[in-house]
């Protein structure tokens, strides 16, 4: 089968021949039709993850057909069973197994789920990972309710944009945050109410003018821009981080914390119930994944490119088959 | 009656002869038998709250008779009926209302509950607005469980006392850190298991080596060491926040909190639904709050300098009558 295939660190994946998998107990082989990018996979290639072997096969997100059936695939493996936090073994497809930018891949039978019948196969492949880790971020531990007013940093990765789309499926008012103009045009196109440029000097003092504080703050930066977030929270406020691309946070009062009843939740991917929650949302709210290009797999040397430019609004698929 | 009152910043409450309060509508005139310190009487003195008027009568915590019925004051104010945080206009006996620091205190009837009655006055007088803090940042908002492991910073102080007494009553296994032996010894004969002395520069290595990672931690301090406290949790661990003595957090690990899923909780005073919570919880479990010291209110003098140096290990009392 024609496979993505990552040889050595630093390298885009190429394009390869390589034998299809073959399914073992409990598993199933999908035939993968699309599949989407993930920073997790531009990070793997920068060497950036512990434990990778050569050759290997990334891909955490695909859709596609298994005996005929329709599916999309829960990339997230022993979570284990307690909601708070997963086990310690693990771990997403695509690393170690091999993953989705392959024309067929070896699933346990349990991660499998029907595709929503509104969605493409692109836009399927467009949905696992990201939408499990918005999910978790803003209804698990943010608890965010209809009304509240909602502040989502950084928007145009794929996480940022289904907290925006879920946030406003449920009657949220919503904020965003990005470095660019045209993407906070697209999210105020797409429903949010505003949005400031963060490379702005006071682009916090901005955002307070313009929207007031905030009961639900979702952010992937950290770094020096996080106090500024405290300030911004309402009494009873919820912050979810679910990333740290500025790293340490500094600077922040604990007076405010605790006088204004602050919850500070960290958040990574979801459980299988958070998945299973995600999916019924998706269905129930008729929600369509933003998907900002599709490349055939021949051509996924461009979409690595694309993603590692940071240039996307929405997820970056490929379509396989 | 008599009463300490405050006449001018930055001077201790003298004992003076003043008139005695009337109960406005829905109020009732306390006769006060004991009251007891917070840290907040001595800030007030220092002059850093805000709108302190002169004279005033301080003081937050007091037990004592209503018609002959044996009561504890509730000290908190309108906080409102949503459990997450407080009203605006939430604030505790002792500023501006005239407080418990003297023979008798004018309150709200709904703020009287019954004294326990396996607690003296002087005990019961050093409840509630330390047990009160404690009982919302240890349950209400970090929910801890019998066989977490539990770390309390800064053991002696009312709360931290507090939270100690409260953990091990439920079946936790708790461990502290002091700046002095002593208060490590002293909470170790409570029945906490181990702790550390925080000026050591390896203190939280120690932590980790004796007691391995915890599943909840109350802080009061904020500061450097903060980033140290996010290194000692579990995964799904929490940290409540109900201080912030050594200043702004800096240098703390997006990746570890959102890892590890981490929640950061910020907590202050508590809900009527808490405090009622609370004095049911001692109750049960026949809590009786320690009392470092208790001096004759003719002494009030004493008292102040003694938290004022914070050598105190449990609540510093006052008898009244």
């Amino acid at each position: 089968m024609k496979a993505l295939q990552l040889t050595e660190k630093n390298q885009t994946p190429v394009l390869s021949e390589v034998p299809a998998p073959k399914a073992e107990k409990s598993q199933k082989v999908v035939q993968i039709k699309a599949a989407a990018l993930n920073h997790r996979d531009v990070w793997i290639v920068k060497g950036m993850y512990p434990g990778i072997k050569f050759p290997a096969i990334l891909g955490s997100d695909g859709a596609g057909l298994v005996d005929g059936r329709e599916v999309v695939i829960q990339p997230g493996i022993n979570w284990g069973i307690d909601q708070r936090f997963q086990q310690k073994d693990y771990h997403i497809l695509g690393l170690p197994e091999n993953g989705t930018f392959a024309e067929s891949v070896g699933v346990n039978e349990d991660q499998l789920f029907d595709k929503p019948s509104h969605l493409s196969f692109e836009e399927a492949a467009a949905l696992p990972l990201a939408g499990l880790t918005a999910f978790r971020v803003l209804f698990s531990r943010c608890q965010v309710q209809s009304g509240e007013k909602v502040l989502i940093t950084g928007i145009g990765g794929g996480v940022a944009l289904f907290c925006l789309q879920f946030a406003l499926a449920i009657g949220a008012e919503v904020y965003v945050t990005s470095g660019r103009p045209d993407k906070i045009e697209r999210a105020i196109t797409l429903g949010a109410k505003n949005g400031v440029i963060y490379k702005e000097a006071d682009w916090s003092e901005k955002l307070e003018k313009i929207a007031g504080g905030f009961d639900v703050i979702i952010d992937s930066a950290g770094g020096e821009g996080f106090a500024k977030l405290v300030k911004l929270c309402n009494p009873g406020a919820r912050i979810g981080i679910y990333g740290g691309s500025n790293g340490v946070i500094s600077g922040v009062s604990p007076q405010l914390i605790f006088w204004r009843q602050i919850s500070i939740l960290g958040s990574t991917m979801g459980s299988d119930q958070d998945f299973e929650q995600m999916l019924a949302f998706v269905n129930r709210h008729k929600i369509i994944p933003i998907v900002d290009t599709v490349f055939p797999i021949e051509e996924g040397a461009l979409a690595f490119e694309r993603m590692a430019r940071g240039e996307q609004f929405g997820k970056i698929v490929l379509k396989v088959s």
